[in-house]
């Protein structure tokens, strides 16, 4: 592994794999519920991987907690977004308001949302409810120039580690990433191209509602950034920094965070898994810790997906971000929990079994 | 159409399309939300159609309640299940206490719960927290003969209609239907062949759990069962009379009563899809009030599905019944629902629209 922080180094160390013996208990439990074997399909299947993490005598959901990691792209200079710059804040201050799509799931999934300035280009001064951790205000446009230095981007991991940490602090249960940042979904697909060997048209979507012409633009520029910084895919956090977002790397500190201190992390769309592949490639046990909420319209979620052999929960069509798939996706995380923890045995309701011969 | 009770008559005729006009309504406002446009995927579409039906000055779903119908069935005697019939009866005092699957899930989507005994082999004598709408101690064994009379399929829609009708006194904003029964995956194969016109291997599937063999000898009863009694495909209650079940006619009622009452009526897996497929031969509009829930691993909800002309929202793999799917769509329904009454406009918000040209 190429040379990082200590402190980066050191929550890696501490990612250990999910016990398979608790994962063969908690399915055991699953198995002696009122309901044929497996019946209850992927809710089952998180629910035994959600008991593994938190412990066989897990009894009770208490808090879920969507962080939602904003920043903005010097990529947009290119022009390969539909939105203009300014959005990104503009929407971090109706966030903080709570009028967004994410606020109104949230809130409708007994979640909380936490909003993080990692890299937006405005001054939010003393706005109250914003965690500040910005690095700068926006990257630098990635078609010219690596998007960060290698310091920035293993400061904003830090970030997203401390806030992981803080999160265990706080007795959260249940993690969940999101983001904002106009531009974004430039950056995930260089990332998702280099470290999955793919190229870009095969990773770049129409993200927030461009044209067919202005797609081709947009993996043009995306060439363009690979080929200009060169990022080593041996190097995840070189890929990062040079064709990465403050953001992205918010979320994959979080990641490792949330893996390091054993609390499930659930991420959203192509932005999250982004992230993702970053920290699994640092270290492939986050798996065990991560779920993959939805698939959205963005076609590098499915190379995102091989990479960290995973099946997304839901298809609902969704594209826009901010974590509004992962609270969707925590809401039935919590509910495999519940199952385990709620429902009847066979045993102790006197249902009979299924024939025998 | 053939002779039906006038009770039923008059409910088909209350049934009208939902108005063009507050669909677009509805769509329009969604489209002045805070997100690109489209970008919530299904959850919009399904929230733009709430909203047609629930009224556009639609603020807040206050109720939401799935009735689970129960019954027994003759065919079992052809040992076309896993679990015996006794099963049927043992579940329902598990809805009764509220450990089972579908309790437990519908505690978390804050659903109620109601259980309706519509022809349990069972004498429940005055047991807390039943509905009793029995018509009889389960119905006859379809491969010998009719499962019910025409008379006993009609009483039975007549109290799904007639739940329907307390619903809408209630004032439940959304309903949700789901099924017990032991053995009632082979007549809703055999109401799926009949009405799609797709021959019983194409519709049957494992259930709760049989093996290839005890499969390929289900597929021979479903298709006895057809020989014997030749069901009209032209005359929906005679199929439901010849090869369908009290649990399922109990639905097709909810289905009509719910639409005729302009209520959202969200159906669980393949047993109440079956029932839907009833509900629209016998009148198309249900199909602009019913929300497909889920697609299980039963191989007869891809055919229902198309004669539907819906697709379901969720893929869990799922196949346990008791409206499990349906309590989980019922509570994105409402989510989408909260998207058009909670969520800030760009005007009002003052976000800076999509870039022109």
């Amino acid at each position: 592994m190429p040379p990082m922080s200590k402190k980066i180094h050191a929550v890696l160390d501490k990612i250990v794999p999910v016990s398979s013996g608790k994962l063969k208990q908690a399915k055991k439990h699953f198995d002696s519920l009122t309901k044929p074997l497996g019946s209850l399909g992927r809710l089952e299947e998180w629910g035994i991987r959600y008991v593994a993490i938190a412990g066989t005598s897990f009894q009770k959901v208490e808090k879920k907690c969507v962080y939602l990691f904003s920043g903005d792209h010097g990529v947009v200079e290119e022009k390969v977004s539909a939105y203009p710059q300014e959005v990104t804040a503009q929407m971090v201050k109706i966030f903080l308001s709570g009028g967004a799509a994410i606020n109104v799931l949230a809130r409708h999934m007994q979640t909380e949302v936490v909003v993080v300035d990692m890299g937006v280009n405005h001054d939010f001064k003393n706005i109250p409810g914003l965690i500040h951790r910005k690095i700068a205000r926006g990257t630098d446009n990635m078609r010219r120039g690596p998007a960060m230095t290698r310091h920035q981007a293993e400061q904003a991991i830090v970030a997203g580690m401390e806030l992981a940490d803080a999160a265990k602090k706080q007795k959260i249960d249940i993690l969940g990433a999101g983001d904002m940042g106009i531009g974004n979904t430039s950056p995930s697909s260089a990332i998702i191209s280099v470290l999955g060997e793919v190229p870009p048209n095969k990773t770049t979507g129409f993200g927030t509602g461009i044209d067919k012409k202005s797609w081709e633009h947009k993996v043009a520029v995306i060439e363009d950034a690979i080929r200009v910084n060169q990022p080593d895919p041996q190097d995840p956090i070189d890929v990062l920094a040079k064709v990465g977002g403050f953001e992205i790397a918010g979320i994959v500190g979080l990641i490792l965070g949330s893996s390091a201190n054993q609390i499930p992390i659930v991420i959203d769309g192509v932005i999250s898994i982004a992230a993702a592949v970053i920290a699994s490639k640092l270290n492939k046990n986050v798996q065990d810790y991560l779920f993959t909420s939805h698939k959205s319209s963005e076609p590098g979620c499915e190379t995102g997906f091989q990479i960290l052999q995973q099946k997304p929960l839901l298809d609902l069509g969704m594209r826009l971000g901010e974590g509004t798939g992962a609270v969707i996706a925590m809401n039935l995380l919590e509910a495999g929990a519940k199952i385990y923890s709620e429902m009847a045995t066979f045993e102790n309701a006197g249902v009979s079994q299924k024939n025998r011969g």
